[in-house]
């Protein structure tokens, strides 16, 4: 990748040329796991991480050194419909609390060994309301787009990708609806907490959105464009220069996987290189990753966002790879062979 | 606890006196959770476990700074049914393996903080074979429960406890059966990776076994002495001793969750400070933990033994904690209130 796009068509021509990661690698990294004293498979999906890690970091035996935490945060028009339990400025109010290191993903970033980034774009100016008019025109997602490539550190190891911003389930919620049909019933959930009334409206805004948008909403990044939001952007395309790079991506939650569908719709293998770091308890997430074909590493009933799931899920991963890398063979050790396959 | 129990008698006599945690330090744990920065319960699981740490170790905000892992290692006169895809001497040379840092579960203890200890009992001197006879008379099973307690530290926060052994899932399905009903199919799994044939010469094992010894099985510590194994026998143990030294405990997989149930058909809240670690890919598994009303923190696929499942669940614990430790209160932050419950 030189330089960032500057223009939705330049993003598409992107999306067009995935690389797909090092075949060479993840074939080493597998044959190593069946040379490692154990029954072959019995680390389950640790093993298939490792494979994973491999793959894209290009390397029989994958790191992770650099491991960073991209919150994004975006303020959304469409909150004046009554979708939050909590009021537009905490968004805001969460920046300033994560810049002071306090909030959740300051204590599980710290634990994840993860440098937390947190990208605020344009705050105290809200996307338009998505029931009425695009949330975005081109030239703002084209800004957020591009504010999120720019956020990937190429030498990272690892990115997780989550977000702030009060009203996003909502933006994630008619996301999914455009990208992978059903109406505002089958994807709201009580985000923050709405009581039943709140989800109804989430619902309705939901269906507004997408009677107002309609067909336009066909295509993955137009649909970002009118239904997303900023922060939603940022991941999208956060995801693709990780992509580009030959970075993994750990997904957060609901909204993040919602913001980084649209690769997969552009491209079959286009969130090749992403985990879905948990499965949270917002309501459409499990529907969404099932979509994506992703299977959650964790199932913890969260369902905070800020990349809390996602960093949660880097101990995983740092198990998987301390037991491929630190592994004895069983000729090394001594111990009889592994049975027939 | 003063000094270790010398007779079975003395041993159930201990399970009928549990303390029972904390109540003010779990009230107080839930209060302070409800006034960090997020939406009330968005942590899911992790306030649930800040809440059970608080009661385990008495202290409203708990702490890991000493974690151990204490994998003991048996050997199973039932091997000689051909119920393991590996022969038997495995299991020294796994100990072995363990000695030399090189196993998965020297890697992931690493990674979780945790100082592991290996106790080897009597490897060299299998257990009968118990579809023929008792696997332990009475002097073996206080042994093997009383080497479990001693191992534990009483100044740990938190005991891991895991095993080695070739052919423990057949005792584990045996003591399953006994406990919780059901015959050996309904129990038996792929342990190490037996084929349909190892499969079913494992469930006939344990047909064989409930057979043996019929109704002496009502009684869960005769059913661990009769169809159990050394190192069952003293993960057992060493849950009692955890238990009555105020540590909380992390279950492994099958065979650690097998071993550790008789406490809760002993006591109603026998396993009460006890979480599952995971759930392992053996098939009694599932079944297992809802019997024991345990619900696992992760769902991997593994199947290795060894503490390997308990020792990655550390780490939810440890981001649970930096979470209730760290995170700021709405008022410190100056974050809008949380919504009316």
């Amino acid at each position: 990748m030189t330089g960032l796009p500057t223009s939705i068509d330049a993003i598409r021509g992107l999306c067009e040329n995935l690389p797909s990661g090092s075949d060479e690698a993840a074939r080493a990294a597998a044959a190593r796991q069946t040379t490692l004293t154990k029954p072959p498979g019995s680390l389950g999906r640790l093993e298939d991480i490792a494979v994973f890690m491999a793959r894209w970091q290009g390397n029989v035996v994958a790191h992770l050194d650099k491991v960073e935490a991209l919150v994004f945060a975006g303020s959304h028009g469409v909150t004046a419909r009554g979708v939050s339990a909590f009021p537009a400025e905490v968004t805001a109010q969460m920046v300033a609390n994560f810049a002071s290191g306090r909030a959740a993903i300051n204590q599980l970033a710290r634990h994840a060994g993860a440098s937390l980034k947190v990208i605020p774009l344009h705050i105290d100016r809200p996307t338009a309301d998505f029931t009425q008019a695009p949330a975005m025109d081109e030239a703002e997602l084209v800004e957020a787009m591009t504010s999120g490539m720019a956020a990937v550190d190429p030498a990272s190891d690892l990115v997780c990708v989550g977000e702030m911003g009060i009203g996003n389930t909502t933006a994630a919620a008619a996301l999914a609806a455009a990208l992978f049909g059903g109406k505002g019933v089958d994807w709201v959930g009580r985000g923050t907490g709405v009581d039943d009334a709140g989800l109804s409206r989430k619902a309705q805004a939901v269906d507004a959105a997408l009677a107002r948008h309609g067909a336009a909403l066909g295509d993955p990044i137009e649909a970002l464009r009118r239904v997303g939001g900023r922060e939603l952007a940022a991941i999208c395309g956060a995801t693709l220069a990780a992509r580009l790079h030959g970075i993994p991506v750990m997904l957060d939650g609901f909204v993040a996987s919602a913001a980084a569908a649209p690769l997969a719709k552009l491209a079959p293998e286009g969130l090749a290189h992403a985990l879905a770091g948990h499965v949270s308890a917002e309501t459409g997430h499990r529907k969404l990753l099932a979509a994506l074909h992703l299977s959650p590493l964790l199932d913890l009933g969260m369902r905070l966002g800020e990349a809390s799931g996602a960093c949660l899920a880097v101990n995983v991963l740092r198990g998987a790879l301390a037991c491929h890398a630190g592994m004895a063979t069983f000729a090394e050790a001594g111990v009889s062979g592994s049975p027939p396959a």
